[in-house]
């Protein structure tokens, strides 16, 4: 038996990733692992945070180790958010060098870095970093590498912080198009740059992070290649401070202790779009993102990219610490954390286990798109499936006859570009009918060329005098917005009340929708007598199964009613206020839900009946009625029905008769569209 | 007006595109084209194919123009389905060398090109490509560019066709795991390798090509660095044959005349994973497709590939005489054509019009997941919708008090990793109730893990006793397989003949899951008089409105009847038999669609009738009615409800008053799931 708490299938699939190359044992650890001395070679950590903020991880979750190169991702968006594109643009490329990460590696000509994931450009993007520098050579190390006080508690300030005060040896944040200032959390005047980034990456983590000294120590030791670069650099005018201390700040990023949770937590900001996984605090701007990524994706695993996104199809980023970040934009952020190293100092066990996760999840990026259910779930005739409202015979051979002028187009999943190409097409094509139905409650999301496509195509059939009924019951493909622009641009208001009219019109069930469909082409295609204006009591739906000597007792007791646009005829828990049969004009029908938000269950026009609500359970009315407009009825009053139930029982008799089949008509129609949809289903 | 036939969405935006960069006039040809001196500089032509093979351009779609490096990414495709993996990574790496297309550029100590998008990896690619060897010094250069004889039209040969067979000078077709050795349509006999490549092309672009004698004139004489390469490459042994015959062969891909419409349909092919879009044949395996992606994303623009990657965000590769391809994975082809290059080679209008159309249409790989719509629609207790069925004031008691001991769980949308995840995570969390309903119809589509994720999580609630009820009316997310696993390793077979045990169960609609979960629950927390086995007929639902002497007059003219499981108790068409009351058992409701597929209704027990829809219209019945086990029932049948009418009308009329109340009560559930799911929309 399982345990009481279900084991998720995803922990279960981490835990057989992770037995599955634990005692994978190949590769080296890092010259800096091998000094400090301290590190475990079998530590192998398995992390992955949703983008809502649930943790899964497997194996040393809570193990510390360095950051090392992950750190150039997050100090390059840092950089971004503090001095803005055009600062960074201009010092750091994006293109992949495809050397390994300690190349003394410069464009020739401007001395350009070609990306910000190589020590060279990540050097060049810690000077991008707003802050005070520090001296290393004058200030005592220790002291620089624990939190500023006040600093140890995360920055709850919400809402825009105003840019650094520049001071002497500060570089002032220079936010543009796009970028916030106060992403991560903004700096904070008279900061050290380290102390900037070390507090954004605590922010990021969500858990305050400390640099771990013996690291640094170990860095700075070993530091004359990127001493060298950041000197480089400045002969080239792209840093402008003492190089020692630029380098000495990457450094100290490059040597923050993370664990395999932490870096989880930082890749999902980055699959969020920048927005915290947990807090659901905004980070950093999703331009910033966007950047991050890109460059991740062809320079984030050294001179390893390429096999990268060959195997992983992931933007991603990996250090020599042993950690390696990924991505999967929308949905989750992975880390693993092996600190045995293959030649291109990429972890060995992590890329197996990255790879391992991306094929077992389907989340390969160039893969995940496949085969796709059509957009278009189907497409029909109105008379394929008819609304079901009993017509006189002459209106149902009409429909019958000219039923083909018309398509239902039921429309399904993610429209993004390629399936709302294909929708918007086959609506194109639908210029040899009268009408056309379009279902998109099954929609789940939509891109604004979807949206906008969708708009456009409704309106340019109602401008040829089409009839477009939209089928949406959430609104969120036809947005207020969108719906307000189609129904007021074209000739006929959303509430029907000028029937028959060409136009765009929204219903909230496809019985309804087909309905008006039906209505539009016999008042085209009939004459008057097929869809009058008005009716006789005796043309009712309620009154077909009756005779007319019956029909014309009931007319005697019958009361007629006129009502006013707006008039609320019903109230929903009223008692039985009796049956009314519509004879002019058209009402619409709503139900409130709990939290008293009315929604359209119905229009009804002439020849329809309502009221009979008020005849189930306990005698309450379940729906509100409303006049459209100017609305006459014919009412059997609740006295009315008694007297007649005890003065004629036959004739009431055959009156519920009529009522029963005319519900029974009901159920049926609303079990056929269901059965409907199952049978297209397959 | 718009026309009769309605311009796409899409025809205006690469309108739009087109006349925005039309009047951009920088960059330079290239040198090739220069000499040929017969290419229009203001050429500009846009083409997009979709998977399905609907083809938009705009401007010069049809001028011819050399295909170039965009031979490449389709050469490498080719030389992996003829030589295989294994083959073709020994001499390629997936590495971006993030150097110019034409650097003398091949790794140190094995001398390895980076990849197969710059020439060293083209021309080794080249040399992997099955066929003869064609020696340009010996052979008149004219006649070979030519289509072969016989070679002119297109192979139709459909299945596999056996490896060519090696002979003097043939590199034989050594297919390893997964690779088709007919993929694209396979080397032909005797076939020269050019002629191979010409002919693949030909068939990727649905269109005979040939190539340009001028442009491969100029490819020889301007050839010394990619023979140099060529050379170079046989001196590391990369290469077994003469340099020189595999440069040329080379020189004769690129110098293939193209137009924009061909390229776009040679780009869908990969968008579609190698299935041709327009005569729906697989050309290639998945697994070549995702590889030459895969290498297309990093290497693809020459040094611009990190730029583009930043800006477009998709596999994509240029060729010098002006062409682009991008490729939009599961969606579509994109081709831009025009002959003025940037200063890395690429078209400069072409990556403009392509940065244009990527932002325009949302095809940004690593933009494309964005926020979307939680994959749980909506989670509640039953006891918010209650299933309508009328209930003894006891069970009606019971069910408020414990209907909170269940949940149902609606899904929509695509379920990839992070929806799937979310899904799972909070269905684990179920562990305090007894039941759970699972509402699969919005969900479009599943991946491998979701499914089985979602299989597991439902059995393990089985397992420790609780009823799941999987709502899904298209079988494609809980399949055949699936369901079958579920259904047969529980206790409850999925008719509900063993009703109110925990296991799982399927139903169709989500009212009756809610029924079958509140007699569950009844069973669980009620004593037998709640959900018994046997009733009376005065417990019936229909008899609820009528008073106890009513039922006892009704009782007498009502028949007893029994059946055996499989026994069909009403036939669907048959003439009206009578008002049915289920007294012991169950029996399933089933309707037949046009295709004589039977669609399940509804189940329904002791306490309920059927046989109404036998009242409405022409008193036939709309379904058929099947006894899931052995059925005991009362009957009042169509002669004893007439002679019922005749003798007794005020008792008839009471009756009619309660089927129609029953009726009605009926429509309600049926608006009110509707209204509900508007609400939860919101």
């Amino acid at each position: 038996m399982a345990d009481p708490q279900h084991a998720n299938p995803l922990d279960d699939l981490l835990a057989r990733v992770h037995a599955r190359f634990r005692d994978h044992a190949d590769g080296e650890t890092a010259a800096f692992v091998k000094a400090l001395g301290t590190v475990d070679e079998t530590d192998f950590g398995i992390a992955l945070t949703t983008v809502d903020g649930h943790t899964y991880t497997h194996g040393q979750a809570t193990t510390e180790f360095a950051i090392q190169s992950i750190s150039k991702a997050f100090t390059y968006a840092v950089a971004l958010a503090d001095s803005g594109f055009e600062a960074v643009d201009a010092v750091i490329d994006v293109e992949p060098s495809g050397e390994a990460f300690n190349e003394i590696s410069l464009q020739e000509g401007s001395g350009r870095p070609s990306n910000a994931m190589i020590n060279a450009g990540a050097i060049a993007a810690t000077s991008l970093v707003a802050g005070r520098s520090s001296n290393p050579y004058v200030e005592d190390g220790a002291s620089l590498y624990t939190p500023d006080q006040g600093a140890s508690s995360h920055d709850e300030t919400t809402g825009r912080t105003s840019a650094a005060t520049p001071t002497d040896g500060t570089r002032a944040a220079t936010p543009t198009g796009g970028v916030s200032a106060d992403a991560p959390t903004g700096p904070r005047e008279g900061e050290t740059r380290r102390e900037r980034l070390r507090r954004a990456f605590s922010t990021m983590a969500d858990r305050e992070l400390t640099v771990n000294p013996e690291v640094l120590a170990f860095e700075r030791e070993d530091g004359d290649r990127n001493l060298a670069l950041a000197h480089l650099m400045r002969s080239f005018g792209l840093i402008s401070e003492g190089p020692e201390a630029i380098a000495d700040d990457y450094f100290a990023a490059c040597s923050i202790d993370v664990t395999v949770t932490d870096l989880s937590m930082m890749a999902t900001l980055l699959a969020t779009g920048g927005i915290h996984p947990r807090t659901g605090r905004r980070l950093l701007d999703q331009a910033v993102v966007d950047r991050v990524l890109g460059v991740m994706t062809t320079c984030g695993m050294y001179d390893d990219a390429g096999e990268w996104i060959v195997r992983v199809g992931l933007p991603a980023k990996s250090g020599v610490g042993g950690g390696i970040i990924a991505v999967v934009p929308g949905q989750v952020g992975l880390a693993v954390y092996s600190p045995l190293l293959d030649q291109h100092g990429n972890s060995e066990r992590g890329v197996l286990a990255c790879e391992a996760l991306s094929d077992a999840l389907d989340l390969h990026l160039m893969r995940g798109a496949r085969v796709r259910h059509a957009a278009v779930r189907s497409s029909y005739p109105v008379s394929d499936t008819p609304s079901g409202v009993r017509r006189a015979p002459a209106a149902e051979r009409l429909l019958t006859e000219h039923g083909d002028r018309s398509r239902v187009v039921e429309i399904q999943g993610e429209l993004g570009f390629g399936p709302a190409e294909s929708v918007m097409r086959q609506l194109s094509r639908l210029t040899e009918v009268d009408a056309v139905v379009l279902d998109v409650r099954r929609v789940t999301e939509v891109t604004r060329f979807a949206r906008e496509g969708l708009v456009r195509v409704a309106a340019e059939h109602a401008d040829e005098g089409r009839l477009v009924v939209l089928v949406d019951d959430s609104g969120h493909v036809f947005t207020e917005d969108a719906t307000e622009r189609l129904t007021t641009r074209t000739t006929s208001p959303p509430d029907g009340s000028r029937r028959n009219q060409p136009g765009v019109i929204v219903r909230r069930q496809r019985r309804a929708a087909i309905e008006a469909v039906e209505d539009f082409l016999l008042s085209r295609h009939g004459d008057e007598d097929l869809r009058p204006e008005t009716i006789e009591v005796s043309d009712a739906i309620l009154m077909t199964a009756l005779d007319p000597a019956d029909v014309e007792q009931l007319e005697e007791i019958m009361r007629p009613r006129t009502h006013r646009e707006g008039d609320v005829i019903i109230e929903e828990g009223q008692d039985f206020a009796g049956i009314h049969v519509v004879v002019t004009g058209s009402v619409q029908t709503t139900h409130a839900d709990e939290d008293d938000e009315e929604h359209r269950v119905n229009v009804l026009g002439p020849g329809s009946s309502f009221g009979e609500f008020g005849l189930v359970g306990d005698h309450r009315h379940w729906l509100t009625v409303t006049a459209l407009e100017e609305v006459e009825t014919r009412v059997l009053d609740a006295a009315a029905l008694a007297r007649l139930e005890e003065d004629d029982p036959r004739l009431a008799l055959r009156l519920w008769k009529a009522i029963s089949a005319d519900a029974y008509h009901r159920v049926q129609v609303q079990l056929a569209e269901i059965t409907a949809r199952a049978s297209e289903a397959r």
